[in-house]
C-alpha cells in the first residue's frame, strides 16, 4: 500500500496521483483511494480532476471515494466521475442518527469482489445482493435507520439536490466571513481546499483550541469539532451540513466567538457574527426565491 | 364590570386599584382580575403590590391572576400573595404543545364557586374535584400533554425555580442590551415593568413592524410576535421563556437584525449580538456554577 | 328544552321525533339534537331516517349531530342529510390524542349563529372565521394536533372511507359474534342499534360489571369502558374504532373473557376468541383484496 | 477449528464438549463457541452445564458466548459461569431498534486479545478501552441507541431481572401449551432445549410452514418467524421477548391458527387461544403480585 503524504490544509494532489499511476506500468497498484471531504482538517479534494489523472495515465485501478462527509451535501458524480466504490453514512448530510454504513459499488468493483480472497461475513456485498430483489434482508434489518433513510431522501429530493448544494456553500462561505473578520485562518490552506461541510479554525499561537472547545460545550453548550494528530489544540471545527440555516449557524458562530473571548483570544465581540449576516443578507436572495 | 384602562407600555397601576377598592365600600367589586404578565406589550405587573394594596383597602375582593406566560417562567406565589385564582397554558414555561388550560383555586374561590349561578359544563370544577380522589379525569383526559407535563415539571424542579426565575432574567437582559445597541426601545416604558420572558420591541417611526415580522419568517425562518390592536405595526416580539439558552436567543436577535436590515432600518450589523454576548459573558458565570 | 326519554339500549325513535315535530305548528322548536353513536351503550342511530322525519313533518329547525364516536368510522353525511352543525373530535375515529373538538356547521347554522345572545368568546364562530382566509387562527392553535390532524386525513384518505366504513363494520362484527358465544348480550336491543364503534356487553346479573373491568385493567392491562349511571356496573365496553385491526381486536375480546372468569362468570376459555377468529377467516377476504 | 454438529432441535452436547476438550491434551483448542439460544430453532442450552464440563476438563479454552436472543431475557451469568466473551444485541432482550453490538469480555479474553494477530480497526477493543476513562467514543458513537439502552437498562432494573426471567418463562409457558392444545410439537426435542424468547413450531408434514408464514403477514399484519436451512418450510417461530404480556402474544397465538387454518392445517378454532388463556389464567398470581 502506497500512502501519499501531503501537507495538512491541502487536498488529493491530483498531479502526484497521476504520476504514480503513470509510472506504474505492471498496473500492481490495484485501487485508489482518495476522501473527497476529509472532516478533520475541512479539506475538500476534487475527485473529477484526479478521475481526469487516472485516465490520462491510462491506468485501471480502481477509484475509491470517502463521500461520509460530502455525498448529499457538495457535488459527487458516480458514473460521471468513474467511482468504482463510494461509502457514506447515515449521520452526515442524510441527517439520520450514526448507524448505516451506506455503499454503492460500480459493475467493475463487483465483479474484482467475486475473486477477492479476504474472509468475510457480515460486509460481504454477496449476501446483500442475493436478498435485493425480494426486498430483504440477509441479517436482522436496522429498521428505523432505513425508514428514516427513506424519508430523508423525500427531503432531499423536495428541495432537490442543485439547491442543497448551492445553500451549503452558501453557509460555508458566511462562515468563512465570520473567520476572516476574526483575523483568523482555516486549517484549508486555500479557497480551492475549502470544505463546504466543516470549517476548521486555526486559534492563534499560545492558545489552546480545546480550551475553546470545553469553554463552548460547558458553558454554551455548544458542540465544537476538535484537532486530531497534528492539528490537535490547534483548530476547532464548525459542522455545516444537512439540514441547516443562517441563524442556527449564526448561533454557532456566536458561540465559538464567545468561547474563543473566555479563553482570551482576542475577538471583537460579535465581529464573525456581523461579517457572516451581512454575507448572509446580501447573497441569499436566491435561497428566498428557491423556497418560494 | 369596571375595566381600568392604562398606557400602554405599563402596567397594573397599583394606587389606582387601591383607590377603587378602597371606594367601593359596599363591596360590590367580588374580584380583581389582574394580568401577571402582559405578553402583546411584553409589561410584567407586581401582584405583591397589588395584594398588598387590596389588603391596604380591607377589600374582600377575589385575586384572579392570568398568569399564562409568567408561571414557571417568574416568581408567582399563589399562597403568600393570597392569589384566588390563578390560571397557566401548557405552551408557555411549561414548555408543552398547547392545549391544557392550568388553574389554580384557593379554598374561597371553590366555595364562592359552589354558589355561583352561571350554568356550566366542562368548565365547572365540581366534576374535576370529584374525581381527584381516585386519580380520574371527569371527561376524555389529554393524556399525551398531561404525561408531558409531568415530564416537564420533573425538568423543571431538577434545574430549580430559583435557577429558572435567574436563567430567565439573564436571558431576557442580554435581549435588552441588543435592543439598546440597536437605539431602539421597548414597548414597556420602564424597567419596573420589564418582561422575562417577552420582549415587545418598537421599530422606529416610518418602518412598519410587520414586514420586519414577514421578513424573519419567509427569509430567515423565525418566528417573531406582532403587535395587536393599538400596536398593531409598531412592534415586534421575541419570546424568550422555557427550554432557551443564550446561543439560542443570539439566533432570534441576529435574525431580528437581518430582518430589520432587510426593510430598511438603520441598525449595524452584528450589533444586537455583540451587545449580547457581551452581557451573557459577563454575567453568566453563575448559570456555570448551577450546571456544575 | 324537550327532552325524548327512551329505553337505554336504543336508539333516537324517529318515528317520535316526527310526531313531537309535526305537533310543534309553531316552530317553537329550534333545534334537534342527535347523538349518531352512543358510546355509553353502544347505540347506533339512525341520522338520515331522522332527517326524512323531519322534512316530512316541513319543520325548519336545526339539525345538530354529535358525531364523536362516529364520524370518520361510520357513515355520515353533512350535505345530504342537511345537518347543521355536527361535532367530533380527535381522538376517536381521528386517531389522534385528545385535544380537538372539531365543528362542522352549515351555511343555515351560521347564519342563525350571528343572531344568537349568548355570551361568547374562545368558542364563536366569527373569529374562527374571519382569521380562515389567511390561515390563521385567532388563538394559540395546538399545532401539535393540526399537523396529526393533517396526516390522520391522510392516512383515512389512502385507505377510502368507504372502506374505512367496511372494516369498522366487519371488525364490530367479530365482536358480537364473541359475546354471542359467551352466551352474553350486548346492551343495544337489536341489530337495528348495533354501534360499529363500540360494543357494550352486559354482565350476568349477580355478577359486578366494574369488577371484571378492573381485573381486566390490572391484572392483563386492558382498558376496558365502564357502564355509566342505570347502566354502572352492568356492562363493561370494548371500543373498536381507528387504526384496529382483527388480531389487535382479538387481544381485548381474550383479554375480557379471561377477566370474567376470573371474576367467577361461566364463561369457556377461548370461545369468544373462537367464534371472532371464525368470523374473520370467513368473511374477511375482501380486505386482503382491499390492501393489496 | 473444530464444528460439534448436533441434531436440529438439540442444544449443546455438553458431555460430548466435554470429551473432546478432554482429549485435547495439547490444548490446541483456543476458545469454546457456544449459542445460549439458538433462534432459528428456539432452542436453549446449558451454559452453566456447559462451563462444568471445561472444569471438568482442566481446559484452559476461552468460553465464548453468542446470547443475542437469550441475555436480558433469561439468566446469564458472565462471571460465574466464567465467560470470556459474551455478545448480544440492541433489538432483543434490550428491546430497542437493531443497531447496537453490546460485548461483554473477561479479563483473560481481553490479555488474549492484545496478542491477536489478526488486522481489526472498528472492532478492535483497545480503541474502545482507551476512551472509556472520559466518557467518549473512538469514533462516531450511535447516540440514540446508546441513550435508548440507558432508558431499556432503568425498565429491566425497575422490573428486576428475576422477574423479567420468570414472565419470559411463564408467557412462553402459555405459547407452549397452544402448541399442544393445537396438537403440533416444537422444533425443540424435549422441554431441557425449550427456549424461553422463541418458540419453533413444526407444521404437519405435507404443509409448508412458508404459506403459514406469508398469510400471516398478508392477511392479519402478524410477523412470524420462518425456518432456515433444513427446517425451511418445516417450522414457523412465534418469538416472545421484550416488552411483552400475555395478551400481545395472544394476538400472535390467535394469528398463527388463523394462518394454519387459513392454509388447510386442521386446527380447531380458538383451541391454542383457550390453552393459553387456561394457563395464563391458572398461574399468573405472581405477576399480578410483583406489579403491585
Amino acid at each position: 500500500m502506497q500512502l501519499v503524504d501531503c501537507v495538512w490544509g491541502t487536498g488529493i494532489p491530483v498531479d502526484q496521483f497521476g504520476a504514480i499511476l503513470a509510472a506504474d506500468s505492471d498496473h500492481e497498484i490495484k485501487a485508489v483511494l482518495a476522501t473527497q471531504n476529509e472532516t478533520a482538517t475541512g479539506v475538500q479534494s476534487d475527485i473529477a480532476a484526479l478521475r481526469r489523472a487516472m485516465d490520462e495515465a491510462q491506468h485501471p485501478a480502481l477509484l475509491y471515494v470517502d463521500g461520509v462527509s460530502s455525498i448529499g451535501s457538495v457535488d459527487f458524480r458516480m458514473d460521471e466521475w468513474g467511482v468504482d466504490l463510494a461509502v457514506s453514512g447515515s449521520q452526515k448530510g442524510f441527517m439520520l442518527p450514526a448507524g448505516l454504513a451506506i455503499l454503492a459499488a460500480s459493475q467493475k468493483a463487483l465483479e474484482v469482489s467475486a475473486s477477492a480472497q479476504m474472509h468475510r461475513c457480515y460486509f460481504d456485498f454477496k449476501d446483500m445482493i442475493a436478498t435485493n430483489a425480494t426486498g430483504y434482508f440477509p441479517y436482522t434489518p436496522p429498521m428505523t435507520l432505513l425508514r428514516g433513510l427513506r424519508a430523508s431522501i423525500d427531503v432531499m429530493l423536495d428541495e432537490g439536490l442543485d439547491n442543497i448544494f448551492a445553500r451549503h456553500r452558501f453557509l460555508a462561505e458566511g462562515v468563512r466571513c465570520a473567520v476572516a473578520a476574526w483575523g483568523l485562518e482555516l486549517c484549508a490552506k486555500g479557497p480551492e481546499w475549502h470544505s463546504d461541510t466543516v470549517s476548521a479554525i486555526m486559534v492563534p499561537k499560545g492558545y489552546d483550541a480545546n480550551e475553546v472547545i470545553s469553554r463552548a460545550y460547558h458553558r454554551y453548550g455548544l458542540s465544537l469539532g476538535a484537532g486530531l494528530s497534528q492539528m490537535a489544540g490547534k483548530l476547532f471545527r464548525i459542522g455545516h451540513l444537512g439540514d441547516l440555516n443562517e441563524l442556527m449557524l449564526i448561533s454557532a458562530i456566536a458561540g465559538a466567538e464567545m468561547a474563543m473571548q473566555d479563553v482570551g483570544i482576542p475577538i471583537v465581540a460579535g465581529s464573525g457574527v456581523a461579517a457572516a449576516e451581512t454575507f448572509y443578507r446580501e447573497n441569499g436572495e436566491h435561497l428566498l426565491m428557491a423556497a418560494q
